[in-house]
Formats: C-alpha cells, sequence, structure tokens
C-alpha cells in the first residue's frame, strides 16, 4: 500500500494568498454580485480554469465600482502542488489584461484576509490644471480651480489617531463601530497631481471618498480647515462634504503587520 | 448704407490653432481616413458643430493607431467672431472625453503647421518591473526583464545631430530625404518608469517606435550601445530593432520657434 502517503500528500489542502492590481473602470467592484462583472469573479473563472476544479476566492476588500486596486488581496484553498509564488503567473495568463496578480504565496490555513488586524492605505488622486488631461482621465478626478493644499494636509492631520467616522460613511454601511484608527493623512503635490493618501485600520462605507471630498471643498476655501474637528464631533453624515467620483481613488496597499511578525507558518 | 462695413468685418476669415491632447488607444491615428474612427474626424465633426458650418482642419502630425498626445496641433480657419483663447473650452464640451484640447489662439493666416519649421518631441515610456499594472497599461510598454538605462542612454546619445534615418524608417514613408536634425535624446528611469524623450526638426514613419525598439534591445543586452553608429550608417531598415508597440508613444509637443520668435501677427 504504497500508493496511501502519495495520495494524502496530494490532497493536501493549502491556503495561497494573490496580491491583486485592477483597472476598476470596467468593473462593478470587487465582489461578487449580481448585477454586473465584477473583479473577483473574473479572478473565481480564471482560478477554475486554471486548476481545472470550481474554486473561489475570499477577498481582503470591497472596493466600489470604478475604484482601482494596486494591491488588494485575496486568498483560495487548493490541492494543486504548485509553488506558492507560481500561481501570479500561472493566473495572469487566464485573466482580462484589467486584472493583474502582483504576487502569491502560501499562507497559513488560518489566515483570513478580513479578519486579521490590516493596515490599507488607500491613494486619491486630484488632476489640478485648466484642461483635463485623456491620458490621465480614467485614474484622477480632475480639477481646473485653485486648490489650497496647504490647508487640506492642515485639515487631513485632524484625521489622524482614533475617531468616530460617523460623519464620513455612506448609509449602508454595516460595522457596529465607527471607530477606526488613522494612522497617516499626506497631501503631496507634483506638477498639476494632488495625491492625498490615508492609512488606517480599517475604512468605513465610502470614507475615503467622502473624505476626499471634504478636502476638495476645504483646498477650494469652502470650508475652513479648521472646522474638521467639528466635522467629525458631528457623527453626522451631512456635516461632510460630497463623495469624490470613485475613478480618482485607488487601494494602494494591504498589510498585516502583526500576521506578518508572528506567523512562522506562512511560506513564500 | 451702414450695414457694409459691419458684415465685411463680419466676414473676416482667422485662422485658429489648436493644441490637441488624446488617448489614442481607441484612434485609428490622427488624420482622417476611409477605415476607422479618426482624432481628427472627432476634432472637423465638434468644431462642425460648434460653428454651426461645415469646417475642416490642417493637423500637424499624423500619429499612428494607438499613439497619443499631450501636445498635437492642428488649425483651421474661421469667421466666427469668438475669442482666440475661446475655442479650447468650448470644443471640449462638443468633443468625446478622450479627446482634450490644451488651448487655441490666433495666428496668422499664412501658418501652416506642417510647412513651418518645428520641433517635436516624443517620449516613449516603458514600465519596468516583473508584473504589468493594469492602471498603466495602456500608456506604457511593460517589460519584466532587466534594462541597461546607462548602454541605452549612451546608444540615444549617437542619434544627436543631423543623420540619414533610413536604417530608422519603416517603408511606406513618402519623404524625399531621410536626413533629420535630433536635438535632443534622453533616457530617465524613475522608480519603475523608463521615459525615452527625443526632440527633433522631423520624424520619418515609424522613426520613433523603430529607435525604441532598438533601444530595448540594447538595454536587454541583445545589441551593444557602440553599434548605434554603424546601424545609422547601413541605412537599411533591417540593421534595426523591431518597432516597439504603439501604444508606449506619446507626442508631447510641438513647437515653432522660429515663427513663435519672428511672428508679431500671431494673437492670442
Amino acid at each position: 500500500m504504497n500508493e496511501q502517503p502519495d495520495q494524502q500528500k496530494e490532497q493536501t489542502v493549502r491556503r495561497i494568498m494573490l496580491t491583486i492590481a485592477y483597472d476598476g473602470t470596467n468593473y462593478c467592484g470587487f465582489q461578487v454580485q449580481p448585477n454586473g462583472i465584477t473583479v473577483q469573479e473574473e479572478l473565481n473563472r480564471a482560478l477554475t480554469k486554471l486548476l481545472g476544479t470550481k474554486t473561489r476566492t475570499i477577498g481582503a476588500s470591497r472596493t466600489d465600482a470604478g475604484v482601482h486596486a494596486r494591491g488588494n488581496v485575496a486568498v483560495f484553498d487548493t490541492t494543486a502542488r504548485m509553488g506558492g509564488d507560481k500561481f501570479a503567473f500561472a493566473l495572469n495568463t487566464y485573466l482580462p489584461d484589467d486584472i493583474r496578480i502582483q504576487g502569491s504565496r502560501e499562507v497559513s490555513r488560518e489566515f483570513h484576509p478580513r479578519y486579521t488586524e490590516t493596515v490599507k492605505t488607500y491613494e486619491y488622486r486630484i488632476l489640478n490644471r485648466i484642461f483635463p488631461d485623456p491620458t490621465r482621465r480614467l485614474y484622477s478626478l480632475h480639477w481646473y480651480g485653485p486648490l489650497d493644499t496647504d490647508a487640506m494636509q492642515k485639515a487631513a492631520s485632524y484625521l489622524v489617531g482614533a475617531h468616530d467616522f460617523r460623519s464620513f460613511a455612506s448609509s449602508g454601511f454595516s460595522s457596529d463601530s465607527t471607530v477606526r484608527t488613522i494612522y497617516e493623512a499626506t497631501i503631496k503635490k507634483d506638477d498639476d497631481l494632488i495625491r492625498f493618501r490615508i492609512s488606517g485600520n480599517g475604512f468605513l462605507y465610502n470614507m475615503v471618498r467622502i473624505i476626499a471630498g471634504t478636502l476638495i471643498e476645504i483646498g477650494r476655501g469652502d470650508i475652513p480647515a479648521d472646522d474638521m474637528p467639528a466635522i467629525l464631533e458631528a457623527r453626522d453624515r451631512s456635516a461632510a462634504g460630497a463623495t469624490a467620483p470613485a475613478h480618482g481613488l485607488t487601494l494602494m496597499e494591504i498589510r498585516y503587520p502583526e500576521w506578518e511578525k508572528n506567523s512562522f507558518q506562512n511560506r513564500s
């Protein structure tokens, strides 16, 4: 009965983590849903083709329709005996060219991309020039008027720390708590491009886009930068500015610092 | 007979210069042609709508299918009495969002965008990283392997000056002379993006893309940088490298330095 151990080995289930980049322009967001094509649907389809068996992913972040990603995360389980880092290359040959895996590795089977402590980083881009630029129209919000980036930075700095962000959440959120911790919130201007970067342990529904919309109104001089503490304090969506459009937003990175530090089980 | 001078004034024909940016992804190049939609066709259509009378442009540069532009140039004649700088704003409301006028001004009626001494600047972008980036896929060529940018710069420097560029021209060119003067040819690497910029008084058919393709082969180590003089010398297309794909190329700027210096007739 020499075959027994071999068969068992073949059926060992492993969990693979994927880092995923996509152009969100033509997708109804990341997560599978009945009305429209999503990134996750394409991902599941490509995996099923590659592995020859119905395979489903668990995603870390449900980005909205039109939002882009450099580093969303998903996991799937498989008995395939491919090197953990090889899935990225193999999967890319089955994906449409607006989705590209940026890396893959084996992780412990207990790892869950949503129930593990995370640091997420988003970037909102504003193209600040008189005329729109067609080659950057899909990945930034165009604004022709002057924007006071010092005021925007001042306002953004009030967000750092643990706060109740209810004023910056669209209705429809399902979280029990609306308290989140922001580690960093910076405004950088490089030629005609303003980049707002924000890192935190989590974000409420539409939170980054409502913060971006509020910062733009502050940049235009319609809201004083020093109103930011009062807007937070209000815990009321109507106290903040408009929701900025989806196409200016990119999910840059998701990190799992505690898990990365402690887990000796995650192999590349 | 008070109306006579007014009518005459109304019918004064003026020449307007446009600076045009576009995402070339969905166009069969700039110039009007029977098989497929071109940028110029959209431009003529928008002008005809705006002015209420059939209007045609004369373009400076026929970019190929898939090539982008930050600053192509075209002129048209009109009797409309709008401020020269106002056409840009008005036209943009009639154009699809992958074409955007970047500026407009009145010029002398003798000005011709092709028969005036020009300096054209092109940029070829290479995204040099292991995995493609979906949000930059439309505006750069992806290359995963190492590229020696010092060798590429060394080779590019041989191109500066007046040379016969027959080795870098696709068959199908109609120019009498294949001598062109290159003013600048630089390679810059910024993180994972390599930008090849080249300025000259004119370019043969596919010339920038063949130079870019040759530089990539030099960067990969397949052709020594010091072969560049011999490739020029050969005056034979087969001596140079492959033609790099269109989507990495952007026409950055067209300038008319002599005309800009001398013409007191060009009003804004």
